[in-house]
């Protein structure tokens, strides 16, 4: 396991040099540098859980044959393809937030020198991807799904971003908006596409297998929103020192798993109690907040939640026809099952 | 002409239509709303030159034969996929520059209900066109260069942009970064591709032309040169009705061809007021610029450069081994040679 980190980090440092001398650009010694910095800034700083799937699931389609040094390059950078589709909205994001930190360290917008280049830099990011992509699979015969993947993809990802972004401007403090139909869809179309079904589709292509056929989108799309409910439930109820940070769903107002379930559950006089203290900065208020939703037990409501997903994920998974498949289906569901980080 | 624009402007309505539509998504009244408005605010405004001339150009490749409804529509909508492309672009350039106004409006990032949400808005018209091409071009034995070829001009307008943001911040106020080279690289790379070279690229892809083999890439990044050039040169000498604003290259310190030569012109004295005036916001400093320019006779140097480039050009030109090609290029030409606005 160590070994595949190592090996995936020198595939980054081929990509980036392929990227830095790029026969598209005359670049000068200025541009390249900011370029090399930019992206070692950005790219390669977080889990790389992403990328590195789509090497395990590529390994468990092959049933445990030994992958060649080629297979092995090529899986890592289809995995980095979506490490910096991940740096790309990042970048963008941290932006539209005005966030702080990412990955423990300033937001590159942050830094004083870059300011509000990053929105360009962003869109280098983005990319750089059919850069990669060009260099490495022109000649494949499933070249033309992977652009078409990852443009619908991407798509769909800006779209969720989007309903992120406009529902937390219209509904500004109104929290009638924020009903589990609204969570789904964010939550599917801003995390989900990307980080779990993008992965597991640039195995299946790389395999040979036609992923318009294959249907595994809808599992990995439930498996993507029983992440992010669980991510909205670590941030209030996690350990900080396990997850790394200390949450501030409340404080923000997001359109969390926790509150949308409060309201379906919260008779008129919680719900007003949630509607005065919810989305406020003071402390007093966020305890009020968290004091209601252990009085009406919310632990025990995601428990419940967390064991239904895994059964019913089990099942779909066992339903599909191909054992290799299931396997990796089966690979990501271990691996977040009951996770604490 | 005007016949063909109400033509090319019936096409976004279906295209817009289709993206509100779009299967992948599942919109929102919300969400579907904002993006018709964002959509009809930033795509739509401008001339429309460089989609118009798509449809210019395969007309002139198909040497006066008449094209078929699909084969307009096609040609429109790539067309439409560039303007696309520039309403991205001016939507993100317009953030990082705190400009104020485009195209006689307010810039979209400047609604007050929009802000920062204009970033992922310009991230959405960027995924719109690939979601354009996949719907009408799919099956189509260029559909991959089609996919290549925007992403490898966006690449390069990327880059463009990338060296001309940090010139302007590292260059601050340093004069002796601003070389005729560097000015060269940026136009090209940030104005030339995706004005002149791309809408010739895809009228050629649509008539079965392998545009790798046919060369045009050279003859039409030198032209999109000039047209900078001029763009540059009226931004100072031009009359302010005829080009529609007021130029303020000289007080917001561009990398202008006019600075460019002046400073490859001026002697140590004139040199040290260029120093002392360029890139201030006083009308004072300003006038001491302009009559620099005319001291030294910048109108008389571009003049030669105007009239150079032409004969360059005409000869570029006719030396393409074929005839219709040629008359795609002289049409480009015609229409820029001795612009005044």
């Amino acid at each position: 396991m160590a070994d595949l980190k190592a090996k995936f980090l020198e595939v980054y440092a081929v990509l980036k040099k392929e990227l830095l001398e790029d026969p598209a650009f005359e670049f000068s010694d200025d541009s390249r540098q900011w370029v090399e910095r930019m992206l070692d800034y950005n790219v390669p700083g977080g889990k790389l859980n992403r990328g590195l799937s789509v090497i395990d699931s590529y390994k468990l389609l092959k049933e445990g044959k030994e992958l060649t040094e080629e297979e092995i390059f090529l899986a890592s950078a289809l995995g980095w393809c979506i490490e910096w589709l991940q740096a790309y909205f990042l970048v963008l994001d941290d932006i539209m937030d005005s966030s702080h930190t990412r990955r423990g360290q300033p937001c590159w917008f942050r830094l004083p020198k870059v300011g509000l280049i990053a929105v360009n830099d962003g869109v280098l990011l983005r990319n750089h991807i059919p850069r990669i992509l060009k260099n490495h699979f022109r000649g494949k015969p499933y070249y033309v799904d992977l652009l078409d993947l990852f443009n619908e993809v991407e798509f769909q990802t800006a779209s969720g971003q989007m309903i992120d972004l406009i529902t937390t401007l219209q509904g500004e403090k109104d929290l009638s908006k924020y009903t589990l139909s609204l969570h789904r869809r964010i939550v599917q179309y801003k995390t989900a596409y990307y980080s779990f079904y993008l992965p597991v589709a640039c195995a299946l292509l790389m395999a040979g297998e036609d992923i318009e056929h294959v249907d595994v989108k809808h599992i990995l799309v439930e498996m993507g929103t029983y992440f992010q409910v669980q991510d909205d439930y670590l941030d209030c109820f996690g350990n900080p020192e396990t997850i790394g940070k200390i949450g501030t769903d409340i404080e923000d107002f997001k359109c969390s798993w926790l509150v949308v379930k409060a309201l379906e559950i919260c008779n008129g006089e919680q719900k007003k109690l949630l509607e005065e203290n919810y989305g406020k900065p003071d402390p007093a208020n966020v305890t009020k907040v968290k004091a209601l939703y252990h009085e009406i037990d919310l632990q025990g409501v995601f428990a419940e939640y967390e064991s239904k997903s895994y059964t019913k994920l089990t099942t779909s998974i066992e339903a599909h026809p191909s054992k290799a498949v299931q396997a990796v289906l089966k690979s990501f569901l271990g691996k977040i099952y009951k996770r604490q980080k």
